[in-house]
C-alpha cells in the first residue's frame, strides 16, 4: 500500500508559510502502516495539478491532497479535480444548509462564494469538515483512493480523524500495526540514545524505534509490525518496561499526553491547586496549563510580573532582593513563587524568572539564564538553567522544566506518603 | 525561468521532521525572481531519486536538491547523482584536506566514511561548506542547474547564500519579481474577497493576488512580475493604497509584522504601558505580548485570574456582580479591565472572560462566548465575542480579537488628538 502526499498553493512553494500539514499527514499514515513514499508541492495552477494527480495515479494507491478549496479565485483545486475525474460540480444540500446555519450562528450574511462551498464533484463522497466550509471529499476510482482536504491545519486534521480514517480502513485492509509512544523531556536525543543503546539493539526485527524530538522533549515511538494485534501489544510490554527501568527519571507520559495535562491530574487526583508567577515566561507557563480543559479544577491564576514594581507590589518580592541580587536571581524566584502560593492562596506555585533575550544579557547572566521555583507547602526547590539564545524556545523550555520539576515532587510526595 | 526543490529523506515523508529548508530556499529563488513552480520530498531509495531528478530535468531550468550528503548508509544521493549523470566520483584534495582538518581540530579519528565526503561527481564544481563536511555541488548539463546540499539547515543555508546564489547570478539574467503582503484580522477571507472584487478584477495580468489565512487572520500579498523592480513597486503603490480605503479598517501591518507587535509599537511611541486581566485565555494575551523582544517597554504584567476569588482579590471585581450576572458577563469583565489597569498602574488594559470550552456552556452562554474588554484613561470599551467550540481557537481568537480593539484606540485617539 503505497501513499503519497499532494499540497497545493503557491505559498508554500514561495516559503510564505511552513508545510506541518504533510508531516502531520506522514505520522498519522504511518501510524495505520500506510507507506508515504513520496511528498509534493504544487502551484495554484490548473495544469500543475493535472500533471501532480496524474503522476501521483501512476505511482501510489492512495492520494491525499491538501490545499486550495477556499472560497477565492486561486482557489482552483475543486474545479481542476472534476476535469481530471472528467465531471462536473453538483450541489450537496447537506453541506449547504450546514454552511448556511454557520453563517446564520455568526450572524454573517451569506455570500454567493460561500454557496460554492456546497459544490462538489459528482463523483465524491464528502467528508464532513464540522469546523470549517469547506468539505473534505473522498474519490475511489480505478481502485485507488483520492482524498481532497482543505488547507487550514485544525480543519484538515479533524476531516482526517474523523473521516477519512475510518473510510481507509473500511477500504483497504491493513496489516496490524501497534504504536507505543513514550515521552520524555529534559534529555537530548543523542544522550538518551545512548542510554538505551541496548534496548535499542536488542530490538526483534518487526519492532522499530523512531525518536521524534521536539523543543525540550524527545518522543520514542516503538511500531510493531505484524498480523496479530494483541500479540504485538504482547511484544511491547516488556520492552516498555525495561525502558522506564533505564531512563524513567525522564518520562512524564505516554501516546497524546502533554506535561501540563499530566501536571494537572496528579493535582486534581490529590484534590491540590497550582498558581505561577511569571517574569521571562509572561504568562507562558499558565497559558500551557489553561490549554487544558478542565485545568479551572486545580489552577487558580497567575501573576505574570513583567515589571519589577509587580514583583514587589503583588507578589510581594522585598525590593531589596531585587536591588542587591537582581530580578534573575535565586532569592527572586524563590519570593516570587512563595508569594503567589501566598496571595493566589495556592497549595503549590511556579516562578520564572530569566534573560529570554535577545538583549538584556551580561557577562554574568548571559542571554538564557533563568531562575525557576516550585514552591510547595513543605519547600521550595530552586533551578538554574542555561537556554540559549532563542527567545520563543527558552519561553518554552522554562515552561517544561519548571513542569517537570513539579511533577516530581509531586510523585516524590506521594512516594513518601505511603513510606516508599 | 522555472525552478524546483527536492528534498531527500526518509524522515521527511514520515513526518519525523518538519521541513523549513525547502520554505526557505522558496523565498531565496523568489527574492532572486526565480518561480518556484514545484517541490518534492522523495525518499532514500535510488530509484525514487532517479526518477525524481529525470522528471524535475524535464520541468525546470533550476532543480535545487537537499539531503542525503551524510557519511551514514542511507544517504545515497552522491552516488544517485553518479549515475543520473553518468559518471564517477573523484576524490577532491581540498575538499579532503578541509575534512582533515576539521577533524584533528576537533580531536577525532577520521573514519573511512568521512573520507568519502571528499569524494564527488566527477563533472561537478564543489559549493565549498564552511560549517561542515560534505560539500555542496553544481551541475550544469543540457542548460540546466543541478544545486546539491546537505539536509542541515545551518550548513544548507551559508552554501547557498555564500556560493550558490553567485553562481545563479553569473549563469542567468533573471526577471524581477516584488511581493507586498498586506496583513487583516476580524474579517473572514470571502468577505475580504467581496469588499476588494473591483480591486482584484481591475489588477493587470502581470499582477497577482494570493490569500494567505490563519487563525482569526488573512494575508493578502499582492506579486508583480516584469523587468524592472522600481516600476514593479511603482505600479503596487496606487492598488495598495486602494486596498486601504477599501478595508484599511482591517488592515493591522504589512509583511512580516505580528499583531501584538503592531500594537507595541503604537504603545511604544506614545510611551504608555499596558497590563492585561484574564481569565478564558488563561494568560495567552500576555505570552503574546511577551513573545515580542523589547515587549517590557510597555507591558507590565498580567492577572490571571482563573478562579473567581482572584478576580475579586486581585483585581477588585465586585463579588456581587460575579453573583448577579456571572463571571461571563460585561460587568465583570469591564472591573477586569479596569482593576488591572488600576493595581498593575498601566495606561491601557486588556481584559477577557469567556466560555472556551469544551464543557461549561449554557443556552444563555454556549461555548465560545467571550467577553473581552480594552480600558484606557478616557474609557473602558466592552466586546461580546461568539467564537465556537474549539478551545484552542478561541483563546487565540480571544487574543486577536481584544488586541484589535486597542489598537484600534490608540489609532483613535491619536487621530482626535491631531484633530482629524
Amino acid at each position: 500500500m503505497k501513499a503519497e502526499i499532494i499540497t497545493i498553493g503557491d505559498e508554500l512553494l514561495l516559503g510564505q508559510v511552513i508545510d506541518t500539514n504533510s508531516s502531520w499527514l506522514g505520522q498519522q499514515l504511518n501510524q495505520l502502516g500506510i507507506h508515504v513514499h513520496h511528498k509534493s508541492a504544487l502551484s495554484d495552477s490548473r495544469q500543475a495539478i493535472l500533471d501532480g494527480l496524474s503522476q501521483a495515479s501512476m505511482r501510489s494507491d492512495i492520494i491525499v491532497i491538501t490545499g486550495g478549496l477556499g472560497p477565492t479565485k486561486d482557489d482552483i483545486t475543486k474545479l481542476t479535480l472534476c476535469d481530471f475525474f472528467n465531471t462536473q460540480l453538483v450541489q450537496n444540500e447537506k453541506v449547504l444548509s450546514w454552511v448556511s446555519s454557520i453563517f446564520k450562528m455568526r450572524n454573517l450574511p451569506m455570500l454567493a462564494s460561500n454557496n460554492q462551498q456546497a459544490m462538489v464533484p459528482e463523483n465524491c463522497k464528502v467528508l464532513w469538515n464540522r469546523n470549517g466550509t469547506a468539505p473534505g471529499m473522498w474519490f475511489f476510482e480505478n481502485n485507488k483512493v483520492y482524498i481532497s482536504m482543505p488547507g487550514v491545519p485544525f480543519e484538515m486534521k479533524t476531516i482526517f480523524e474523523e473521516e477519512a480514517i475510518p473510510l481507509l480502513k473500511q477500504t483497504f485492509s491493513f496489516p496490524s500495526i501497534v504504536h507505543r509512544t513514550i515521552l520524555t523531556c529534559n534529555i537530548g536525543e543523542s544522550f538518551l540514545a545512548k542510554k538505551i543503546a541496548a534496548i535499542e539493539d536488542a530490538l526483534p526485527t518487526h519492532i522499530k524505534l523512531a525518536y521524534l524530538p521536539a523543543v525540550g522533549m524527545v518522543r520514542l515511538r516503538f511500531s510493531a509490525y505484524g498480523d496479530n494485534e494483541h500479540e504485538l501489544q504482547e511484544t511491547l510490554i516488556p520492552i516498555i518496561q525495561k525502558l522506564y527501568e533505564t531512563v524513567g527519571e525522564y518520562i512524564y507520559g505516554e501516546g497524546e499526553d502533554s506535561l501540563s495535562q499530566v501536571v494537572g491530574m496528579l493535582l486534581k487526583g490529590r484534590r491540590k491547586t497550582l498558581s505561577t508567577a511569571e517574569s521571562c515566561t509572561g504568562g507562558y507557563i499558565a497559558h500551557a496549563i489553561t490549554l487544558q480543559a478542565g485545568s479551572s479544577a486545580y489552577f487558580k491564576g497567575s501573576i505574570v510580573s513583567y515589571a519589577n514594581d509587580v514583583k514587589i507590589n503583588q507578589l510581594g518580592v522585598d525590593p531589596s532582593v531585587i536591588s542587591t541580587q537582581g530580578a534573575v536571581s535565586e532569592a527572586c524566584v524563590k519570593a516570587m513563587a512563595e508569594g503567589a502560593r501566598k496571595v493566589l492562596k495556592t497549595d503549590y506555585a511556579i516562578a520564572a524568572s530569566g534573560v529570554a533575550g535577545p538583549s538584556g544579557g551580561s557577562i554574568e547572566k548571559p542571554v538564557g539564564t533563568v531562575w525557576i521555583a516550585v514552591s510547595t507547602p513543605h519547600q521550595t526547590i530552586c533551578k538554574l538553567l542555561n537556554l540559549g539564545d532563542n527567545r520563543e524556545r527558552t519561553i518554552q523550555r522554562t515552561a517544561i522544566q519548571s513542569l517537570d520539576v513539579l511533577r516530581k515532587l509531586l510523585l516524590e510526595e506521594t512516594a513518601e506518603a505511603h513510606g516508599i
